[in-house]
């Protein structure tokens, strides 16, 4: 161990604690926080460059603790800290004694390169809440699709609540966010389709060809999608509703949409 | 209005909050509290007797009043109550200012009476949380399945959880609870197919035909099916898992088999 950090009044220790809480201050320095062994994990996997780890050895165990600095390809700068520092850098509830400080990727809409010829995308509009993010990158992690882009987000998405809500995804998907306007831009000049989530539509989701380039785009569970994304659409499609409840979870919704696209692509196969 | 109660310690004021808290006292009494207006209007569509309404005039108007004691086919009897005794009934963040207090109904599955010759039926084995409960009953609304049958519940389905995550559709669909053991010999006796989703199966479930009578049963995310459920199956199915994470929201993942089922219905027909 490199160093150790007793007191919560450490100066970088402050300067991590704003990480945790402020948006701005994870823009400003392009680093945040990832907590968890899985999560770390990921992070790695995903290439992202952990700049430290903080470890609190009375939670954590050595051989845990050597497994996962092994799992690094260069060397990996670790501080010891203490409980009481711990409690005030990790989220409430984890108890896994490890931190890691990581440097933020670029997530702009040209950062993206795809793979696939025919890529499927998922777009989420505004969506209200970090949770709601997290859940719909857990679901565009298992149906394995390109990209996720998150329109308008009302927040970054190293926000540690989306990091813990995505168990991790948000390290497994191909992420970007932009405006409304630059994400319908961007797709167009893909030449990929767009088809809109709105409880007006007339097209029914399962109606729909998704083996070519496709974008499926949803909106708040208690608005939709804006008039700008409907008008811009290749299609409006609707999950008929067949109950009394005339609206939807958003990532229910979107994992509906978006494991018809991929039976439709591997029957197609 | 009949009367007016003021204080939290009426002895009826303590007996309702009994209610909310007690699953005990709801089984043993038979009645359970609605809260909020949608919720209400549902669970009286829903065919629930309704034996009183609580209304805080402070915070619900004469209008909105009016308009709900209308839509009974009997005289409702209605108290009004303090602020303080609302808070006291009330979840946190409510702020409709109505609390029903209703009747339970018969959840036995010998009270289950199909419409339908071919029913598709969800079943969740021992959901972890009210809230998990809740988004299966509104995926099971949205698909306008037959029934939802909780198997070895680990609470009452008038939690006040419950019909708060449901949006009530804990009224607007027909449910069942029992032993894991009385469903599975109530399926195989009305000849229903069971299908349950396992992280270990072979069979994808989108290969399946659930045009016939259909059970699909979930687990729990963290565990999955016991094996009780396992060896008593038409077949077990699984969603092919094509990102870096093996577990999915069990909302999630039933959502996605039930709108398969629902699809394979609408084409057939």
């Amino acid at each position: 161990m490199n160093k150790q950090i007793t007191s919560t009044q450490n100066t970088y220790i402050k300067e991590l604690i704003q990480l945790k809480e402020k948006s701005k201050q994870r823009k400003k320095t392009q680093t945040f926080l990832i907590e968890g062994l899985r999560e770390i994990s990921l992070a790695i996997d995903g290439q992202y460059k952990i700049e430290k780890l903080l470890v609190d050895t009375s939670i954590i165990s050595d051989k845990t603790l050597e497994k996962i600095i092994h799992s690094f390809t260069y060397k990996i700068d670790c501080i010891e800290i203490s409980n009481e520092v711990y409690q005030k850098l990790a989220l409430r509830g984890s108890t896994e004694g490890i931190i890691a400080v990581a440097k933020s990727k670029d997530l702009s809409l040209n950062s993206i390169q795809f793979k696939n010829k025919n890529p499927l995308i998922l777009v989420a509009e505004a969506p209200e809440k970090p949770g709601n993010i997290g859940a719909l990158l857990r679901t565009a992690d298992a149906a394995g699709i390109d990209a996720v882009l998150i329109a308008n987000p009302k927040t970054d998405m190293y926000n540690p609540n989306i990091i813990r809500s995505s168990v991790g995804c948000v390290f497994t998907t191909t992420i970007a966010t932009g405006t409304s306007s630059e994400i319908i831009n961007f797709l167009k000049q893909h030449q990929i389709n767009i088809y809109g989530a709105a409880l007006t539509a007339s097209v029914e989701y399962q109606t729909i060809n998704y083996t070519n380039a496709s974008a499926i785009v949803v909106g708040t569970e208690a608005t939709g999608l804006t008039e700008n994304w409907l008008q811009n659409t290749t299609a409006n499609i609707i999950i008929p509703m067949r109950g009394k409840i005339d609206s939807m979870n958003v990532s229910v919704s979107a994992a509906i949409l978006l494991f018809e696209a991929v039976r439709q692509r591997q029957l197609s196969n």
